[in-house]
């Protein structure tokens, strides 16, 4: 289980966020309230737009909460659209290629969550990547094996919420052939410089919180716990829905 | 605030008590149970005695829960003598250089604790190093300057306990000159790779837990918590007290 | 390209040919002589038998001309059969999980060279191996892809230079069908905790060096150079060729 | 001895220099050519200003050559003056507290060079210090102490250029007390957010190389080597010499 936020909205520097507020992304890496695992401390990455299409990233392995690089970037670093996420691991290795986000081109993904026996699954999912995909994977996790599955969805046409809904259900029916009992968990986002969708799916209805918040006059935050501590104007985004955020305001749809 | 254990006895894997038990110190890298800092994944550290006078020594700023050369070394490792800690850092920064154990020749050292107001006596402290001590110094923690200092007067021939003791009077006077009302708090250990000298003390008679156990037939623990989740056979070493272990057995005598 | 050496012998102390010698593998970390690449700073790895079945094992993504860590390892741990390597990264990424060497079971195995047109092959080449295998996997270079494959066959039965052989074989069968130019090189070496097997290897006849050596009276050393600077006594394994080190002394053959 | 470059000028990307030149700072690392140490793979760093008066930093143990993080920090961080330097350790450890630039304020410090007899001279430097600057000291280098030496004169009120002469001189004065005869090598920069000195000066006329550049119509460069392989339009700072560089343009004066 991880902890993440995403923000779409007038350029504000990432530490508003990410390491200022009371219970901060970077308070979470410490001390989760609503997570399985109260430590988030493998590793975390940010990742924002600016002035180009491919975003900026950083990544690290060392724990979110002791690490000064991150303080000195998102103190320094504006933007109006920008991902952070504390990762607690959950069987892979701690390395750079496993933390998130994770980017292809101009997308940006984090996730939450887990494909329960992905052991056993994982090379009948990489089988079905094309190769180009395929040679960007770069670590070993679920999440970036989902999240090329996505891209390679968007690649061949489908909308964003298709794409994910697709790859979930593809994802469900291998489970079943393989007769997995654990569950498939995806609490994500994505976004592609300009929008974001937000996803929370559990195939036990046990997905990890996501909340959604109207920051200021001037943005949306969507984040798995309320970052001032209590939970006033943070909305519990319903399982099996997607939220789209953009320069329209924000939208939600059942995730088919 | 840190957790640590010292272990004296017939050779064992490192493992044994490092990684095995159920409430083991990688255990409590992630979840302390009777340290006011739950988290000690800012960093650890593992020293050994093995066929040479001075001991092996491996730090690292990563976690000690998912460092995987820490589990390869541990069961791979047996030793007679040895000192493992993970750390919470209270205000130096995260560096290998700043892990515990320290050493210097012969000797292993690694505390819990702090000094009130380190910061304004630093530099006074250090003051008090003779040059070849002061040379060798490689971080900035408070730990690392009582150990030299305690060196320091090992090396004019003072035993350890009384080391120990001046020490810390000379810090207590130096604390009260500059009118800090901070504690000196100092559960600490420090081996000469025949015997392990520990030490519990605090100014406010709040010093970190420390615990004493005899391990099976072969060897006596030294631990800021039990390993094994309750306290049986689980001694507390009171405070104001140093225990020294050795093939003679364990004596305990008041710090002076 | 990187650079490694193998011991076996008598038990020494691994700084005796890791750190200490004037051409030693730290030192061709920083400055190699008969590399490609002269700087081999990409991480490094040592691995050793002692008392157990399974072999210690240190990595990690710093350099090792500067990591204090390995030192002290070395310096403290001695043993009868060692490897230790340092890495210049050929394409895939600076993570502990792509450091040599790499280990299953009771085995060790290092590499140098690389599979030409492996992000083409890498898919195919992973398909082949057994769920278990492929669950082991932990990094994404071709080198530990190969040796999952060698152990897929020695499981089932075939001897090591056999083993090694047809996998070095299967693995050009697979680089003709997809009308790879670029050569395979293979120099590497496989150890079980009794013996190394060593093998020196290129489809374009220009393998990385490979040098045997007897160290002092009591054993055998194997290195990607000599590790005094001069040549004297280090004899250049042929390409072809496969060399075994065992109790029973040292013998040559052809790699088939 | 190490290797940086310092931008002033119109706003640009920061890989146009550190990483996209033939002989770019990112390939210095790996391979300088005028530097006594080929390899500079101790570390690095990057310090830019932004919107806000103090700079972004991104410092890290790792080699610059394989540091993913920073290649996309660099192609999504513009800046209209920034520094980047990468490092051969002279001693002290290898830390990010003692990876440059060093940062104070709105200030940003880099150097090249090293104190002759540092071991020696630390604590007499150090104790020089007023309170505030000692406690702000991270690491263990003399370049971080001669900073902030700078600083305090800088703080009394005394120009950049003053400042920096008087410590050179001051400490110059120390070394001779001791007998030092090892040289003061400083080749340095040191910006306040708005403008650049730089110095180029050694006691024993040997200091570290340092070029001038004009950088297309928007800016200069002041660098260790030039940036793309040859010296057309590169100039060498002769030695005794500060530049200053600024909305006004380029001002060369002696060093006193």
């Amino acid at each position: 289980m991880c902890r993440f936020l995403a923000y779409l909205g007038d350029a504000i520097f990432l530490e508003e966020l990410v390491c200022a507020p009371r219970h901060s992304l970077v308070r979470q890496s410490l001390r989760a309230d609503e997570a399985k695992a109260v430590t988030n401390g493998d590793g975390f990455g940010i990742g924002w737009y600016g002035e180009r299409n491919s975003p900026g990233i950083y990544r690290e392995v060392m724990p979110a909460w002791s690490d000064e690089n991150l303080l000195a970037l998102c103190s320094n670093v504006r933007s109006p659209l920008f991902f952070a996420h504390v990762r607690a691991a959950t069987g892979t290795g701690i390395s750079r290629q496993n933390c998130h986000p994770f980017h292809y081109g101009p997308y940006l993904f984090m996730h939450n969550g887990q494909i329960g026996g992905y052991g056993q699954l994982r090379r009948t999912m990489e089988a079905r990547l094309p190769d180009h995909l395929f040679e960007h994977r770069r670590g070993a996790t679920d999440s970036e094996l989902l999240f090329l599955m996505i891209i390679n969805r968007m690649e061949m046409g489908e909308p964003v919420a298709q794409a994910v809904g697709q790859v979930l259900n593809e994802t469900l029916a291998m489970m079943q052939v393989l007769h997995i009992e654990q569950p498939l968990r995806f609490s994500a986002a994505l976004a592609n410089g300009k929008d974001i969708h937000a996803f929370r799916f559990a195939s036990d209805r046990r997905a990890p919180t996501l909340y959604l918040h109207r920051y200021a006059a001037q943005g949306e935050v969507i984040a798995s716990e309320p970052l001032e501590g209590d939970h006033d104007g943070w909305e519990l985004i319903p399982q099996g829905t997607v939220i789209h955020l953009s320069a329209q305001g924000r939208r939600a749809e059942a995730l088919v």
